[in-house]
């Protein structure tokens, strides 16, 4: 009954140039190019307005297309979390780019000092071992990195500790080859989601006031911070208000997401749904239930279940591996057999990490797709 | 300052045959080779002992290597959730395969019929349109598929929601051209996750209950049931041994999770945890503390934290999108910087669509890396 497989049977690409939305093989992670160039100029704005570099997370997206485009419309350069990640935004001409992390390890030490022959590298450190090693690893390569020292303002995940601990570090860059004291990597992850506004700049206020005392501490100790930088999507607009931080690190700010949603924004930025998970019904089973082919393979649920776009009444009650399940209120809203439905996933940096490709729409016409170079590179 | 990358800078591979387990790049995912394949073999005697066939599901692994070797053992085919998933599979001469969920869209369509002329496909339907589009996307490629009408025995997820619309939906398949009606899929996901044994069985037997409703009403409709087509992991045990299902469907028994580690297993099997992510100790910020490099983007956690083998008193306490927190009870048994640790993760399923390659060992050394070639198929 069964044969072998003769000819080569290609896979279809999930959408071409000109396929209209409802086109579009699914589950899709699509993006509105409109909602997304307003959101990247308003960042830009913002980090101009009170005269700040703005150096946007590549881990959000994963996209060297993307990164282009912000780099564009004036930003420093990129932010990455891991090492490989760098990898593939350095071959798109990205000649700037910051670890926002820790580098432990002989194989990504290699590459990074591989990396860093080609382009301004700059990474953080909490540990003099880490920093000897990093400074080795460079040696044998011959290339450079700036260093700065991670600072931890509350987050309560990796950084020194304390002043002295900032100093101690700071002094032993100076005294290590191939590394340069930039200054200080302060960032506190939990802060950027406090949905009320007041609540998120208090937050705000007390990790600019650590941050701050770093900087003294240092500047006092004879290291002056030419690069202070942090800040995510939450807490951007304090933290390039506040004197302190050079430079802010947002990522989800050109997409938005469920989480980021729900939030209070007050008067310091208008951002704009940009990313959205196309799903196609596959199963209406009862008056009130709606199945989707969209699930947590193809969208993160850490953050909250993905929300549906445009269908009052209509909600995402659970998330399987390959199946998200609509509740319809009203039944006469429950939609059909094959209808497409475009859903706000809970977290865009985890989704983005299950998608190879992006495909940007403009008007409900597909413009351009865009490949997630950096997905998966998680080491 | 920065200079525009030159030469081709390949990013290298996570690790090579013969390398010790500590010498893997980091977060890898890692198979214990032994006992990877006493669970292959335990779940195929199982399945022998009670006379029906295994069909294990290719979603949890994505890995052709994998299937190949469940085939090997004396599977009868396999399963897979979507039909891009299929793909790599068919491809690899896996030659029966069971799309255990609807197919509905013109491109997946237009797919499953393009492979179905090589090999045995099966597919379910829960709707009458969607099996008239099936019967008209295969007509169109003058190929053939059998077909499994899916029950809802519980799930409440897709399948038809009584006995007539079974019938209704046999009886349709008997009329239209390209397609054959095999039986019945009946799953029940929730049911697998129950920790106790007796909470398990019980669930269990309400199910095959159900299914057994269906078979019979079905076969008083003229409609004999070929195959019975169901459970997973957690009630595999039950469903071989009903008499009612023909053949079961099972997927994360040959790796294990924190999920079904946790479970009662009763004399039915004793399968090993066979699957581990490794990380690398970044950061220990305080005596407590340490960070790994493992994190949402390697590991799923939708089913709990993953746990840290082997290390009494050290467990994770909080998973970002590239960071998992440990906190060690005892100071002295925090690990140092640089240290790799073993996980288990929480989830296989999601887990395994996060990474390309999947490391497999033998006493700890690199026997074999295997691409995990479905990684992100969820077309």
């Amino acid at each position: 009954m069964a044969t072998t497989p003769t000819a080569s049977l290609p896979l279809q690409d999930i959408a071409r140039v000109g396929d209209r939305l409802e086109d579009i093989d699914t589950p899709a992670l699509v993006l509105d190019l409109d909602a997304f160039e307003h959101n990247l100029r308003g960042m830009q704005s913002l980090a101009e307005l009170h005269g700040v570099a703005l150096r946007p997370h590549g881990k959000a997206h994963k996209c060297p297309e993307i990164a282009l485009r912000q780099v564009a419309l004036g930003a420093q350069g990129i932010c990455c979390q891991k090492v490989t990640e760098a990898w593939p935004f350095l071959q798109a001409g990205i000649t700037d780019i910051l670890i926002s992390n820790e580098v432990v390890g002989r194989q990504k030490l290699e590459l990074l000092a591989r990396m860093a022959a080609q382009a301004r590298f700059t990474v953080c450190v909490d540990h003099p071992e880490a920093l000897k090693a990093l400074s080795a690893a460079l040696d044998a390569r011959q290339s450079f990195v700036d260093v700065l020292v991670e600072v931890d303002i509350g987050q309560k995940r990796c950084g020194v500790q304390s002043h002295d601990q900032a100093v101690a570090l700071a002094d032993q860059v100076a005294r290590l080859p191939n590394v340069r004291f930039a200054g200080i990597q302060a960032y506190h992850g939990g802060i950027q989601h406090k949905r009320s506004f007041e609540q998120r700049q208090r937050a705000a206020e007390k990790g600019i006031k650590a941050t701050a005392g770093y900087v003294d501490a240092l500047r006092q100790a004879g290291f002056a911070c030419e690069v202070v930088s942090g800040g995510g999507t939450g807490t951007a607009g304090f933290d390039a208000a506040s004197g302190v931080f050079t430079e802010v690190q947002p990522g989800s700010y050109a997409f938005m997401d469920g989480d980021y949603g729900v939030m209070e924004w007050g008067e310091v930025m208008a951002l704009r749904h940009a990313l959205f998970l196309q799903g196609t019904v596959i199963s209406t089973p009862t008056p009130e239930r709606a199945v989707l082919d969209v699930g947590l393979k193809s969208t993160s649920a850490e953050s909250g279940l993905p929300q549906v776009v445009g269908r009052e009444g209509l909600r995402c009650t659970a998330l399987n591996d390959e199946h998200c399940i609509l509740i319809a209120e009203d039944p006469r809203r429950r939609p059909a057999l094959g209808e497409r439905l475009l859903l706000i996933p809970g977290h865009c940096d985890p989704t983005f990490n299950l998608h190879d490709k992006l495909v940007a729409v403009r008007h409900g016409v597909v413009e351009v797709v865009w490949p997630v170079a950096a997905r998966g590179l998680s080491r």
